[in-house]
């Protein structure tokens, strides 16, 4: 792959697209047990859980997409989302209210969401154009939870969480 | 502000978001100048070029948001952009063909807008809670230009960028 980018097309870049989106949904698939154990609401806590059930079938998805394609799943390795996860990393370790640190972890998982959203947005226009219809149908599933989960955490930050920290506990 | 955070309260939270704003807006800064210069369509160079205009009035905001809170101007280091950043360079040095990059660093701008879009949705709610009106308007005219960039590169994504990368150059 990393040889063809000198004379890459649409189809190379949306190759480094997925192998990028699996090495991200695999760092979270890691990353997200440590935002549950580290969220004191037990909405937040229970929200993490499932979020990271449905990472697992992210992965799974984007699996059937490189059999799909053809070839075995690959990972490129992706700095922002590393970045992302340290930034939240940072919290847990400086935020020793709980209240608090609750309303900075939805922060933290909606930056996680928006960022999802956009990558997952340009590899379903990348593969309509391609003609790559069952990879956009896997793509398209998966974008339209992402967006649930960031609509969810909205809710929860909005209604009770961010609420919550208002005041610190005693 | 480091000591008061075992304490902390959605305000410290707040201008701990602002500081982490300011620091992702100036890495900005810096980094729109290099995506312009590796910008082979002219639509998309000048999109990068106003966006830096637009990025600069986006840094006076925040400080105008500093001087409302009373102090003076100050960064957090924030891992996410520098990995966002380092994400796009990586394109900018491996892809050789322009067509091609053109359409990689579309997407690479996408994923800051959305980025950006998560930091400011929840600067402004928590300066809502807050009762701080003047941030709040503030923070809301910067929401809007990032949302509306965010538009305006996926239409020039969708209707000519990715369509001229689909073949390279001869």
């Amino acid at each position: 792959m990393k040889n063809n980018l000198k004379h890459a097309e649409l189809k190379d870049l949306f190759l480094l697209k997925i192998k990028a989106l699996y090495d991200i949904e695999t760092h979270l698939v890691k990353a997200l047990p440590k935002m549950a154990a580290h969220s004191a609401d037990k909405d937040l806590k229970s929200g993490f859980k499932n979020h990271l059930k449905e990472t697992q079938g992210q992965v799974r998805r984007l699996r059937n997409i490189f059999f799909l394609l053809g070839i075995s799943p690959q990972k490129t390795q992706v700095e922002a989302i590393r970045g992302l996860v340290k930034d939240a990393e940072w919290l847990i370790k400086n935020i020793k209210d709980t209240r608090a640190l609750d309303a900075g972890l939805i922060a933290a998982a909606q930056y996680v969401e928006h960022y999802e959203i956009a990558g997952y947005g340009t590899a379903l226009e990348w593969a309509k154009l391609l003609g790559l219809e069952g990879a956009a149908r896997l793509l398209k599933e998966t974008l339209r939870e992402e967006k649930a989960a960031d609509e969810k955490l909205n809710r929860l930050a909005k209604h009770k969480v961010n609420k919550q920290a208002i005041r610190p506990e005693e």
